[in-house]
């Protein structure tokens, strides 16, 4: 098969790889028909995190091809959204709602797995991973939307929901990337009446609008955190969603998240908490990655019902082949997320 | 009046202070009944963080004296328990859960209110901030449970509920203090079936038995680390509740709380959080200074009814005119927790 092959910082080939085939009875073969970039495929590719050469990609949908003996729940024909990792969903940290930690789970595209950027994936532990999207003949909007639940839909939903964004809430979003646009559109799913969004992009601004942002901070740093105080009458904000990972970031979703509130944080750190500083304010912190098989089914019959529309930060896209201009184009920011066209539903 | 003064590291006084009068028709003066030494108190007395020169002490019982005109709630002749602030529990921040951080409250014995090892004080907010004792005749057992109230019980138990401590949860306490025993003893008030306290002292230990524990572990860091997780099949436990605020401790909560688990943090932060490290276990943390004056009520009906006796952590007594022999006692790791016995009921 065609598959998306990294050799190392900023070379993404895209050249031949085995077929896949089920080799434990759990596994499944699932055709891919959309995948995508993820932000953190960036750090790999911009050489500042390690990766091994090899297969990469960690979101897609596709449709069943072959599934092992002892798989339950999904069957071959099925359209499914698979989550950016593979997990039993029945050991205790999954049960615990902790999936990437699940105790036999693991990572797609980790120098083992094929990654979803391919024509095709062996999916371990199918049957508790992969989620059958209901129906046929989805348009291809909704396709897209499906594609956007495999994880920065869910991540979005991920940090809203671990701080407690619920009805009537003011929230404040530091990031305007697919996962912070995402977040805003989580916060209004949730019930959030105010929903701040920190961006200076004109692009993602609107799409925030369009999301439920109601509004937007234009500044960083300090000045963004008197621009919230301001807003919220020198209160702060019910809850801040942290979807960046950087000193300035983070700092900023402290300062400006209310006395006895909980930080959403899914950036990937790159700086640290404000830690005496949160303690003498009750503010505490919850997040990581998401345990997006566990949010993939509610929001997925949103998704159908037409009640969200994540696929609309997939603002680029092209083919399998021209894959590296997806990630060019997310390098340089001329793309808020790439999406990547891989084969018919 | 008689009172502690605090004159300088080490330097305990007792000597005479004005009595105080209501100033604000939200006042009451308030006769002090019991008092006591809180650990933070010990770090004045060893001189690692600043304190006006003057009035200390922040954990008191006591019978109220006189009110101003516009207190509602407590009358004279009232016994009532102190939270270790005063807060007006009508603004946003008290509203949210963050007593500490009311926007009109403040502390006792900080340099312009007395505090509440004297014999009498001046209560801003009163009506707001204490807590009326039901009934009459009450125990000097009761009287010493009440005092425990006043923070460290109200301390154990927030950090108990930040962490999300439930029925049948396996719970670990970091810090065998005061506070680390009232936490024991509020995990098992809300549930929790298997407490792990991590003590090296016999006495101690006697006492997280007697308050619920159902484990010991004697050992420290990444020994304790492992005798945990082993004790949990590896997993880690449903809550770590940090009662002492170092970075071994710390680093220890973090590092026995399951993926998926909020750490509670009340020890006052002397080091880091392991933040990257948390994020990847989607381990997050809450915590920080009680808000005493929204548990006391519901802690204090426990008291009454005898289901708990928080006031078990006194282990050393004494009157006002010696009060430097219980910040001594305390200081030396004598006593647990110091009493002083200032007036009648």
């Amino acid at each position: 098969m065609r598959a998306a092959i990294f050799k190392g910082p900023r070379l993404i080939d895209v050249g031949e790889r085995p077929d896949p085939v089920i080799q434990e009875p759990t596994d499944a073969v699932v055709r891919v028909v959309l995948g995508c970039v993820c932000g953190s495929d960036l750090w790999y590719y911009r050489g500042e995190s390690p990766h091994a050469v090899g297969s990469i990609g960690h979101e897609f949908i596709g449709v069943v091809e072959q599934t092992g003996a002892d798989v339950r729940g999904v069957r071959p024909g099925d359209l499914v959204v698979a989550p950016f990792i593979y997990s039993d969903m029945s050991c205790p940290h999954c049960l615990n709602g902790s999936t990437i930690c699940c105790v036999v789970g693991g990572n797609f595209g980790d120098g083992r797995i094929d990654g979803g950027q391919g024509e095709a994936v062996r999916v371990p532990l199918a049957g508790s991973t992969l989620v059958p999207v209901p129906g046929a003949g989805h348009t291809d909007e909704t396709l897209r939307s499906l594609l956007a639940l495999s994880d920065v839909m869910s991540t979005g939903h991920h940090v809203a929901a671990v701080a407690g964004v619920k009805k009537g809430d003011t929230v404040a979003v530091v990031g305007d990337g697919a996962v912070g646009l995402c977040a805003v559109l989580a916060s209004r799913r949730l019930g959030a009446e105010r929903v701040v969004a920190l961006s200076r992009h004109p692009g993602r601004q609107r799409l925030a609008r369009e999301f439920g942002a109601t509004d937007m901070i234009e500044v960083r740093g300090d000045e963004a955190t008197h621009a919230v105080l301001e807003l919220t009458g020198g209160i702060g904000v019910d809850a801040a969603l942290e979807c960046v990972g950087t000193a300035q970031s983070i700092a900023t979703a402290f300062a400006i998240a209310r006395p006895g509130s909980t930080v959403g944080i899914v950036g990937v750190p790159h700086g640290q908490v404000p830690f005496a500083e949160a303690f003498f304010r009750n503010t505490g912190w919850r997040g990581g990655p998401a345990p997006a098989r566990i949010y993939i089914p509610e929001l997925l019959g949103d998704v159908l019902d037409g009640v969200i529309d994540p696929g609309r930060v997939f603002d680029y896209e092209t083919d399998l082949e021209h894959i590296a201009g997806a990630y060019r184009a997310m390098d340089e920011r001329r793309a808020i997320k790439s999406l990547v066209r891989v084969g018919a539903v």
